[in-house]
This record gives structure tokens, C-alpha cells and sequence, in this order.
């Protein structure tokens, strides 16, 4: 097949990137300087041979212990339960956040066909067992919340405290443009002044 | 670097791709089959390697003759004068030209500091000698205007039919929404019925 060709069509396999959007990228990368293209090739061909599941915490990681799993200042007695691995760097934005992860690959979602045993979920309830403090940060949604709801009732036996993130409204979004379902859990949440 | 954080950096690095779109991608990748990966990886890796300029119409293409001009079945006596190899292909789809192309390789932009000796028009004055006619695509634009004037003029020594593709209300857009210039060309380019 013809190189341009090619190019065009293996772009257009990526989600979010149509026909003409592939033209445009390769287009684009046959007149961008040739270290640029080889170096954007490179990090594609050893993006899926660099990184393993971390054996403790499974996420996606570049060596297993992660490189959170590892760290010893992070404190061991605090797991904050994720969906996905993106989901990790997204509480480390907040900044407020010092213990481990555990990340579920996914939420139960019977009319997906996921229940418990596809998720991580056996290895959270061996890891609680150490731990004072299960934060669950699974996505506010309905498969979300069944997921936390099970955690939830998983953990109890073990005494662990169980707790999820507080939904409400996002800072930065005035009330007028607020979705229902964010002022409904707002209201629900609101704290004495 | 982390191969996860490597490879959002070289994505954000595309055009019309940011930090955000870029995870998504890379997450996405990690997902998806190696296969896909792997060929996606090569036919960015083998792109530039794989092509070259046409020493007769200075397109980008695999082969030298490109496949178009090698064609014995092209009219050898038009040449469609374009911007950009890409151009190309849009007039390829219309169907309507069986002749040959030139791809300047941009338009004459004083304020670009783009003059004709920046563009390969030399290589056309020469190739219009023995040609009956050249259709001048450029775009619809100041530049292109001003390149397709040049041409004309350049080429009058020769004797050489000079046509310039015609400009008008797109096919498909309602005449409420047609731009104002489009609408001048329309009217200037008005057909008797």
C-alpha cells in the first residue's frame, strides 16, 4: 500500500480521528522535521512493551511496584480505590492525596456483562485487611456507585472505614449552569457554615 | 522518561492535539491490540523514509515518476497547477480531469517572504512549453489569486491556454448561508440559462 496511504488509514483506527483529520496529520508530519516523526514512531512502538500491571496496585505502570507503590513516604494505611489508571493522576493533581491506589479496571455494570470477579475487587479485600481507610473514587454514575456500594458491604466484615468522594457541585461552575443531579447531591451534602 | 508520559508528549506535539486528547489516545493505545499499535508504530516509523518528490510534478509519492505521472493513460497535454500535493487528490475525486499536475509547493506571500523563486515554477514554465493547457487550482485566496496572476502572465511567451478553475456558490450550500465573496464570484461567473 501506498506509504501516505497507510499513514491515513492507521491514524483513522484511532478514536476521535476521522478521515480527513488523518489527511491533515499526515500531511502535517510529512513536512515536519524528520527527529519529530521518528521519535512520536518510537514512543508508540514501546508504549505497549514498556509497561506492565503493578502487582499490587494494577495499574498501568512502567515497572512493578509502580512507582507509587514504591515510594516510601507514601502512606501505607490509605488506598484510594480508582476505575481506571488515568483516574490515578487526576487525584495526584489534587495534591491532597499522600496514600496508595488500587485500581479496579473498570465499575460493575451487569448490562455490560461486568460483574465483581472481572474487577481487581479479591485483591482490594486482601489489601484492606492493613489498612485504617478504603476511599472510593469510582466515576459518580450509576455503575459507579453499585461498585462502591459493594466495596462498601466487602469491607465491612474486616472493620475497615470505608468512604467516598464528596459529590456537589464542581468549583468554578456557577449554580445557574449546575447539572440536577450535582445540585441534587450538593444539597444532600451541604455542610453548616 | 515514564513510556506512558513519553508518548502523551510526541501526540500533544500534532497539530489540533492537546495535553488532554493526548492522554486519551495514549490510554486508549494501551488498550487497544498490539497489532494496531505495532502497525501504527511502522507506518509512522516508514512515512518519511518511503517517499519522495517527483522530479516531474514535485508531488509527494512513493515512486519517482509518481504513480500519475508514470500513467500513460494521463493527458501529457494539461497540467493542473496546485498549492499542495494534497490538492490533488480533491481533484482526483471529482473525476472530470484525466491530465497531468504541479504542485508549486505553496503560493507566492510577500508577507511570508514567498516569492516565485521559492516555488517550483520554473520546472512549470519549462513543462508548459509542450503543453495545450494549464488549469491553475490554487485557492480562492489573496495568495492564490496573485499566483495564479503570475502564472498567467509567465506563461503568455509561450502561447499556452491559461484557465483558472471557476469560483462560485459551493454545491449544497443554501444561498442563505453562502459567504458574501462567493456570492460576488457567483454573480461575476453568472451562467445564461
Amino acid at each position: 500500500m501506498d506509504p501516505i496511504r497507510r499513514c491515513v488509514t492507521q491514524l483513522s483506527r484511532l478514536p476521535g480521528i476521522g478521515e480527513k483529520t488523518a489527511q491533515r496529520l499526515t500531511w502535517w508530519l510529512l513536512r515536519a522535521p524528520d527527529d519529530l516523526v521518528r521519535e512520536l514512531a518510537e514512543s508508540l512502538a514501546e508504549l505497549k512493551a514498556a509497561v506492565k500491571e503493578c502487582s499490587q496496585c494494577h495499574t498501568i505502570a512502567a515497572s512493578d511496584p509502580c512507582p507509587i507503590c514504591a515510594d516510601p513516604r507514601r502512606d501505607p494505611a490509605m488506598i484510594c480505590v480508582v476505575e481506571r489508571p488515568q483516574d490515578i493522576s487526576a487525584v495526584e493533581r489534587s495534591g491532597e492525596y499522600h496514600g496508595l491506589y488500587h485500581v479496579l479496571h473498570g465499575a460493575i455494570s451487569p448490562l455490560d456483562g461486568v460483574g465483581p470477579e472481572q474487577l481487581r475487587l479479591r485483591s482490594l479485600i486482601q489489601r484492606a485487611a492493613s489498612v485504617t481507610e478504603v476511599i472510593v473514587a469510582t466515576d459518580p454514575d450509576v455503575e459507579g456507585d453499585a461498585t462502591a456500594l459493594y466495596i462498601a458491604r466487602a469491607l465491612k466484615p474486616a472493620g475497615v472505614k470505608v468512604s467516598r468522594l464528596a459529590h456537589g457541585v464542581a468549583v468554578g461552575t456557577e449554580i445557574e449552569y449546575a447539572d440536577r443531579v450535582s445540585l441534587m447531591r450538593a444539597l444532600e451534602n451541604r455542610r453548616a457554615l
